[in-house]
């Protein structure tokens, strides 16, 4: 087969997804920078062969707060599936079933979030937008429930956007049949450029204030993450505020282009927290290596954004099934090789900070 | 449009700059190294998301010792504007006019100061360069005062120059047509090239020594900021003197070749004069995130050079007027993504340094 | 000469080995990114000449453990050389006789020990990979012992391999001609490549566990050395469990990708084990320098893995014993520019820490 | 002209140097590591513009022991001229005549130092190899005390010199046609190349050892400095032998490559000696401000090699004189914008340490 790793879903899909599409998809937000930095951050850590233990009990299985799951890769929330292949979501969400991966569904889905829990597995989240009238958002996180999602992962990076200059030079504009499924008429969506000169009144439209993220876990049924936090201060903050745990993220380099890789950040955001807070992380994880360095970096388990819409693209439910089995075996290897029996051992193993000579 | 953001006047300006011209203005001294310094400084810098603050009672407005400013953005000096557009420095003090912006009037103007003037808004200061005979000097400034200029901005890094090998090989000459209207025919410019042996006596001609610095500032009527200042020491002593500001500044990379770059001697000058002392920066600025970096590494604002001549050249005052509204709202969108709620609370944001690991 | 150095032998391979066995032999796992870090790990050090010393007594010998060398380069155990010349490992056996260099014969070997054997000279060594059948283990431990190996150096990185991107990519599978000749059909040899879900019971097939090694140890008439090695950790422990040295490597990055160089992690491991315990070194070598920076770093003496496989392609045995000759005077003349009268004298050599102005 | 500063001679030499013999001049020894290091080095710092001083009275002139220099340029013993101009050192000596600057004549020049010392100015060194027969050696000084040359450098790093892959590569031969002038039909000159296998007995027939260096010093009437220091230790012991100064140097990288720049290793070099020891610097030095940086890293002056066979080849002796006339100005204008009014002021000069963001 030409895929020998999870990771070439990426070269592959240039092959299924129509360029504009792809740069949708593919660019981060001003002129990649973060993008750049999501990558490089990874390839500074070396991982050290200590191939003596004995692995025959060895798992990938951890717990999440409450939650169990079979290993430590998440689906991440990407919009707009139809995209990249008619049945959309609703195959990212059998692979999900099919791999006992937790799905978390995205406010802007292109299938609404009923139709994605018929065919997804016993774990699904459900990630919501604060959206400009509050009631609005109420009703999202009530049909969230009804629905049997998990917990709710409030975004709180996207309130107004840099827009990407690869997107706009691409000219990509989003065909008229994908529409953000889940939300009625009268939705207004986050903004996906700079409007004319008011960008503070227009952040306010939808800004994530830790006053509407109070009221929101306060009167949620459901455990409530907060995705999109990058400062140890504000990760301290809320999990003061009650919140069930957080997402390191800088969605994928798509917010403001300039923003340190979330890996980067992520050791001090840990120490903010304590060792039993769940942190997830995203943004720039291509295989089971990646993956295994943000968990011996403080991360209890990480989410998979843009290799998830490769694999759909390439193969439907199948393909993304197909890269999720790599990633895991991917990481399998890794937790071998040194040595870990569990993912709650990577978490004391010591990374080798990489310095090249540069020429 | 094609203009995604203020950078994108860079490209755009190759097509409306002839390119000999375009050699004096886009290049740096030597080899370009300090010219890219400038730029890679920025690069080193990445700012944290902290997207949760109520923005609505945000600003950009600052005042800076006795000005009050919109915003932190002013127009650099630049001479010769002729070389890009046939209104020159009337059609960039008519963009700064509507934008609310303080326009730098460089003493080798290609229009008067006076006629700068009548065009420019309510905000303008004269830049001056110590002319080899006093009185000339003294003439400049009491015209400067007549025409209300607000602040004299002495530059002192332009003695000499290091050629520009860029310019020399593409062949640039000043054309006969473009000339310093400022200046009466006596006048003899700051040398644009090493004489013949004779650099140190040479430089005497018009050198900013610090007894010709303390009796203008003595005399001037208006306040006297010090333009391409480098050196801790350097900027106490200015400080001492009686200066009203600094502008820390390499010029763009157009003197010594090799120096470092502006943004990255900064840090220093804030601490050796403390909090309250103007300290202006320019010399790489090509984004509102660069102003953002700059404002958090201790600058109270910025100037912008090139990016004023390439808008210019690519639609004159209606260019110079758009490319300052863009920085504008790309500064705004960092503010809101990480809570400042003025320009003051970005001195108390911290930056992360990035790392690369070098391929 | 086209050969000006023994490193020449690499570029000169590519006309003598067919492309897909090149991929086989030059690539390393993953997305060979260790093998970027191997080569790039000796570009940061740089060795200060000293070029005062009286060399007349000068030597390159030195001893290991119980073992007397001419020289400290050692041939890297290497499976299947009839890859690249007909007489295989017998050829290599005849240089290192004529060089007086000790061989590390490969369990995977394409002809068998007893033949190689006969061959080699004087030192000869024999790798061994851990059988899944214990007793086929001992069956090859006895038939070293019986040809007069002088020690059996355990492989114990190799349990699980990740596979080779740009090997799959060339599509390059072992000739059926080419065979472990060791081994009898019985056979299992280790896993290259993952195998479907079950990484980690198959990873106790043949995984090296301290128990594994420590009854080996105990077991084997011959002193037993580990090859593969990383961590200071695990090198302390392996001198306690009797071990007679270690071979710090990562397999010349053949084994997980994004581990780091194994020069990188020399100098912690042997501040682990002491001054006196055996330490090897490979994975990177290309010249004489190379190997004076290992040893001056904490090595004891180096393995050549490629580079032999390259010259033994080109000229056969006549280009083993060159490659090492080039390789032995770039080392001397290594020794006489930094006075340096011993390979002990070496270890107390300080190098100078190269940092590169990145362009 | 195309001439805009003493580096283009670098570019421009490529049309007047056959290939072959370029290759010779321009390589290093190796893969041309050093080589690239040592312009490397320079451009680690960065020179911080302080333009406030008042330079009427400022001077390049300087001490070295007992020699009153014009300015900190020295022309570097460079072997073999003719290969590069039909006038070969007898122009050198014309143009250092004209500009007063010292050089320092190689043993392997292609005319006598008989007839250089005519056609150079006042003052001239002459550069030693030691002989393998003594009584060579001691002639040479003979002859050179005679010729009123008033130094002797005695170049200790090139006893065996690596081979430069570039020059076997261009398969450059010394032409039957150029010799060393100064030596007798029975000189053995340093060998260029690795001998056969005999490395450390072949170093010691000219071997610079503390035991002939010292003799030398002793009986030598003319001061002796020792040229390719690169040790902070043997610096210090050269000077307790007596020496009357070294050279830090590379060769220009053309000895043992991997060799650290000599820019790097100069300040623990200083430190070493103490502040009233001469110490000369050279391998990399293109501009005026690359020998300010030497200085300001430690060096009292600086030499200068390949860009005097460069200009050599483009213009005789006007080339080299022009050449030390852009490489002064360019050095000049250095010290007016740092507000150096003497060398000895550049020493107390803090250079700033550029660190790039790398991409
Ligand atoms: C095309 C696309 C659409 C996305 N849509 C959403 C979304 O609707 N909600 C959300 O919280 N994050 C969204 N993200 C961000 C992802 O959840 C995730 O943070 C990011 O993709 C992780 O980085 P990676 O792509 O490098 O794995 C989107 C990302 C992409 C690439
Ligand atoms: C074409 C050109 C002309 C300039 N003319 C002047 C001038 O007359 N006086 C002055 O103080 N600075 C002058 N500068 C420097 C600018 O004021 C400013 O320091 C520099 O352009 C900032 O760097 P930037 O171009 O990267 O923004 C000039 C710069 C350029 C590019
Ligand atoms: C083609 C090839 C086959 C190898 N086979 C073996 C082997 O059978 N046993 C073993 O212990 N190491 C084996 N190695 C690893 C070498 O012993 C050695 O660790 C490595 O090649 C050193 O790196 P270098 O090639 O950069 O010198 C092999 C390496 C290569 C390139
Ligand atoms: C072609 C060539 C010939 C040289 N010949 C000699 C020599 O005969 N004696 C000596 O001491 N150094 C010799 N050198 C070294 C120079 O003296 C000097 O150390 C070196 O060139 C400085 O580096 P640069 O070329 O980067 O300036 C030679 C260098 C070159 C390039």
């Amino acid at each position: 087969s030409e895929i020998a790793c999870a990771q070439d879903y990426e070269a592959l899909a240039h092959q299924f997804i129509e360029p504009k599409r792809l740069a949708y998809i593919e660019g981060g937000s001003g002129h990649d920078r973060t993008l750049q930095l999501n990558r490089d951050a990874f390839q500074k850590w070396g991982i050290i062969p200590r191939p003596f233990a004995d692995m025959a009990h060895a798992t990938t299985a951890l717990t999440l707060g409450s939650h169990a799951l079979e290993h430590p890769f998440l689906l991440a929330p990407v919009a707009y599936q139809k995209l990249v292949h008619p049945n959309a979501e609703l195959a990212t969400a059998q692979a999900a079933a099919a791999t006992d991966t937790t799905m978390v569904s995205s406010t802007l889905s292109s299938v609404t979030m009923e139709d994605i829990a018929e065919h997804s597995g016993a774990m699904r989240w459900f990630q919501l937008y604060l959206q400009p009238d509050e009631q609005n958002t109420t009703e999202l996180v009530i049909r969230a429930v009804k629905s049997d999602y998990q917990a709710i992962v409030v975004t709180v990076d996207a309130a107004v956007q840099s827009p990407s200059i690869r997107v706009l030079r691409a000219g990509f504009v989003m065909p008229n049949e994908i529409t953000a499924a889940n939300l009625e008429s009268q939705f207004q969506k986050p903004h996906e450029g700079v409007s004319k000169s008011r960008i503070f009144s227009d952040y306010m439209v939808s800004a994530p204030t830790f006053a509407r993220l109070e009221k929101l876990i306060r009167e949620c049924p459901l455990p409530v993450i907060i995705k999109g936090v990058l400062s140890p201060q504000d990760a301290a903050a809320l999990h003061d505020l009650g919140a069930a745990g957080i997402v390191v993220s800088n969605h994928g380099g798509r917010t403001l282009d300039g923003t340190p890789a979330s890996l980067d950040l992520l050791p001090a955001i840990r120490d903010a927290v304590g060792d039993r807070f769940p942190v997830l992380l995203d943004s720039g994880i291509r295989s089971g290596s990646d993956a295994f360095k943000a968990i011996a970096l403080g991360a209890d388990a990480v989410l998979i954004g843009r290799l998830q819409v490769y694999a759909l693209s390439v193969a439907g439910a199948l393909g993304v099934a197909h890269m999720l089995k790599l990633l895991r075996e991917e990481f399998e290897l890794c937790m071998a090789m040194t040595g870990c029996q569990s993912v709650t051992a990577i978490r004391s193993t010591t990374l080798h900070s990489v310095m090249r000579a540069s020429c």
